[in-house]
């Protein structure tokens, strides 16, 4: 007898970390508003006895709750997949679903090999992912400039528009190099880009952010103070749009806009895609 | 006639980002090692007349290759997916596949609604979120460290170990406020945890590396240094190693992991679970 409708647990369930399953078990169970979901994620079960530990928890919490949980699986290893779907669920195999069409459009079989979803941390493509971080932490708020050429891209805009969460985000999913530099009131009295990023015309993409946005924000961080004035940020925003509008630099807002769609807008329109790792 | 089994053309097509699609396509297609795979994400397909040109794309592939593409499809909205679909191409649904097994099990409808994978810019996830990313860029490398009582974890370590990637890994993935702190020649002289960190000893975790990786690494950026040197390696590491034993620090080798399989045993091992955003 269900105990309740509105609440439900979800276990992600993976002999890897599980965090791609977690992430996209959330944009599916978005789509069920009137549900309450607690998420409990089993990552690295990779034995027979792992996968029954983890069914013995999902017929647990069956027990205690009185219905059946949702399980996510990217489980490989059939054995063990099988292990853990003898539990009381709903269990959604999220690789096997798709891997016979795949098998059938691509005329080859499955190697069914586990915990193939991260590159390896002595990879060529970790390497380079770990030196994007590297230079997007040290070529945050244009405090390391010699080595810009390097950039792939540098973002631009007023101080708290959001360049500092883009660039790492750019680096730790992308491997790209992003630099980024803040448009300060000294540019906008001198009406002309920093000095710094005019040799890299190219690669600047702006950030821009609502004055009343900014205003909030800034006021988290220094309370009453002229930097966080709607004064002063309208007056920033403004000057700043004008500059880039001026220099022919591209640029979005970012006001109600996550970091992974101000990321991918900003690699859409630099031209720059590569892959995820 | 198909041109070649051994290369293929990957469309991820979304209605938001894609990157949960694009990150989720890579993992199951790593299972297909035989096959080289050119990824294509075709992110912010919301209405018609896109889902048009991204069908025209698919088709252009489609007759360049000599045959259909692969197609991975987070759309929500079924019109649109509907006009994706009508292109010559392997259709997989991602999310359509899960959403009729989801409504029997939860006993209600799933609201269709576009987008929602992402928690906004200005929801209190949000904000945490970036709190998060800014508590771990000023608490880098023991650079800050008056507020390290609202951390959630301390991650501690000889340079170079991987400690600054996890730490913005956690903030950036999960929220969380995770510090990081160096362990350096000066504290295996003495013998004792840096003493900043004492007071927060239950918020400690350490990383590890084999020394012979962590010399590969250092060497990469001071090339032929002291610092860099095998011999120093070795010191540092088990110095750290022997101080963590003593103080009863759990620690991981970070040799061989992915910063997300660092990022996950040490949620697991400090007991901090949080949300994926």
């Amino acid at each position: 007898m269900p105990a309740s409708n509105s609440s439900r647990t979800v276990f992600i369930v993976s002999d890897g970390t599980g965090i791609t399953a977690e992430t996209f078990s959330n944009s599916v169970l978005s789509q069920f508003e009137q549900v309450q979901f607690a998420h409990v994620r089993l990552p690295f079960i990779d034995t027979l006895e792992k996968a029954a530990q983890a069914a013995e928890r999902i017929d647990r919490a069956a027990t205690e709750q009185g219905q059946p949980p949702i399980v996510f699986s990217t489980l490989v290893n059939q054995e063990i997949l099988m292990r853990v779907r003898q539990a009381n669920c709903t269990f959604l195999d999220l690789f096997g679903t798709f891997v016979v069409p795949l098998e059938q459009a691509l005329g080859v079989k499955s190697s069914h090999s586990i915990g193939r979803s991260h590159t390896g941390a002595t990879s060529e493509q970790y390497r380079n992912r770990i030196e994007a971080i590297n230079f997007s932490l040290s070529h945050d708020d244009g405090q390391f400039i010699t080595d810009l050429a390097q950039a792939d891209v540098i973002l631009v805009g007023v101080s708290r528009c959001g360049k500092t969460p883009t660039s790492l985000y750019l680096a730790m999913q992308y491997a790209i190099k992003a630099a980024n530099f803040p448009l300060i009131p000294d540019d906008f009295e001198r009406g002309t880009l920093p000095k710094t990023v005019m040799p890299y015309r190219n690669k600047l993409f702006g950030l821009s952010i609502l004055p009343e946005r900014l205003h909030e924000v800034r006021n988290e961080r220094r309370p009453d103070s002229v930097y966080a004035s709607l004064k002063q940020c309208r007056y920033e925003v403004a000057e700043a749009e004008r500059l880039m509008r001026r220099e022919g630099i591209s640029w979005l807002s970012t006001t109600t806009k996550s970091i992974e769609e101000i990321s991918t807008t900003v690699l859409q329109e630099v031209g720059l895609e590569r892959r995820s790792y």
